[in-house]
């Protein structure tokens, strides 16, 4: 029987899927992980109820432009940090470089990377690629106890900042995002919904501000995110001459070779995301 | 009590508000018009049970991008015709260009301007702007019976293409919009969800070539729209000497205006929305 799965944000608006049937449901030491099949956009992947990944275009415009942004425009993009992304859709689109020479995936929930391997069609370009290395360990530790400037590229794919990811939220956590990226290096994070997160999103967007010296929001809809609207953040640590990378000075031929396989992200769609809805510029005026 | 009100998409997505309260229902010749109160998003206009305008956010997003793309980049802005747009919102933000001297609106059902003026807050500083001319007729013989050449401005803000607004959506249509333009002049649509809609939208941009010989498709989101994903697109009828008018060749002056009112749009945003998704750039390839 067809039943409707439905998110709800604090009560007030809903979104739901008709779904025909479930393929996996487990209870995690984390949260509760589920894939569900779902009528319009095929197999979903849910955490603790709250939709995270689903077939198709959602899939595309989210992990295209957490991804694409930064490794077009990093100086450096042979060693990448992926934070969570346990679905795998983020590892995809990284290796698709192929400047990229590895990969460390930290996840903390392996039950996550045990059901999108056998269930989810979204990172299976990734699993066997031997650039990957997936590590299921507690991300927050993991950036903590890493070397010094190791990474050029540090991705955050993390769930709503309640539960698991409720760490990859704050200064102590981008402070060593930062340690560990090598001078110019760039991090990308999703951060929230700017239509019905507002205030998590801002909040989210003046910390990387005050850790990095600089952060840049980026929008993007994604149908199945609260309000359907949602934002990264870009943020760059200083070169040793004290200049950060600029999200907009994007590598044409990277962009170009993007652009042969992506189905959103071109370097239009790149530039176009980091224009700032008037009512939320004040929140961000550069210091 | 409160209850759910969604509006479902080919029984497949949904999309709900929590209701507090219906202030008006009424059944016209033409659709049932509805105002629900919401829960997070105040007052909404509903047509034949599809969501039309809320207050806040979503108003912005859809009238300030149907609006000022169109009224800072067209050669002149004197003469202004709204198809539809029956709840205010677009002309209130085309009277907000002082530039602006007269505006015909022209909305099919009186039932939906009834409603608008006694319970909706979107229109509210339009009604009484002397410039504006309500006209309670069918869209499609108005533009038949206009005198050709007569409008600097079109702005097409109906519902979808099924019931009243079926006609906003061909070429017989459109040519009339053409016809009854200046040289140079632009007509602005909304052109449905690149999501949920994306047949529609692609023979909606297409038409539009055609017919105008020039047609820009933009992007945003709209939360209440299916799919959260929200299109409009840009046509100019060429001028004496055979050109278009370009909609990224924006008047700084009064875009500058417009940015001290706006809670959206900025010279970043309107740029920015015209950057196509990749998988939609094949089907709009300019001849």
């Amino acid at each position: 029987m067809a039943l409707w799965y439905d998110e709800e944000h604090e009560g007030k608006v809903r979104f739901g899927l008709k779904t025909t049937q479930t393929l996996f449901m487990g209870q995690s030491p984390f949260q509760r992980v589920s894939v569900i099949e779902t009528e319009a956009f095929g197999r979903g992947l849910l955490l603790d109820d709250l939709w995270m990944a689903v077939e198709g275009h959602d899939d595309w415009v989210y992990h295209e432009m957490l991804v694409h942004p930064a490794l077009t425009t990093a100086p450096r993009i042979e060693r990448v940090l992926i934070i969570g992304g346990g679905d795998g859709g983020t590892a995809r689109e990284v290796l698709r470089h192929p400047q990229v020479r590895h990969v460390d995936m930290v996840e903390i929930d392996g039950m996550v990377v045990d059901a999108a391997k056998q269930f989810l069609p979204h990172g299976q370009a990734a699993w066997n690629d031997p650039r990957l290395t997936v590590r299921i360990q507690d991300g927050i530790e993991f950036v903590a106890n890493a070397e010094s400037e190791s990474y050029d590229v540090v991705l955050v794919d993390g769930s709503d900042p309640v539960g698991p990811a409720e760490g990859l939220f704050n200064a102590a956590f981008f402070g060593h995002c930062k340690r560990i990226l090598r001078p110019g290096g760039v991090l990308a994070t999703q951060s929230e919904s700017p239509r019905l997160q507002r205030d998590v999103h801002i909040a989210m967007v003046q910390v990387l501000a005050e850790v990095f010296g600089d952060a840049h929001p980026y929008y993007g809809t994604v149908t199945i995110y609260p309000g359907g609207a949602w934002s990264w953040t870009y943020a760059s640590k200083a070169d040793g001459a004290g200049n950060h990378t600029s999200p907009l000075a994007i590598d044409a031929a990277r962009a170009a070779h993007v652009e042969t396989f992506s189905e959103v992200y071109t370097q239009e769609v790149h530039r176009g995301a980091f224009a700032v809805p008037n009512n939320l510029k004040a929140h961000f005026t550069r210091k």
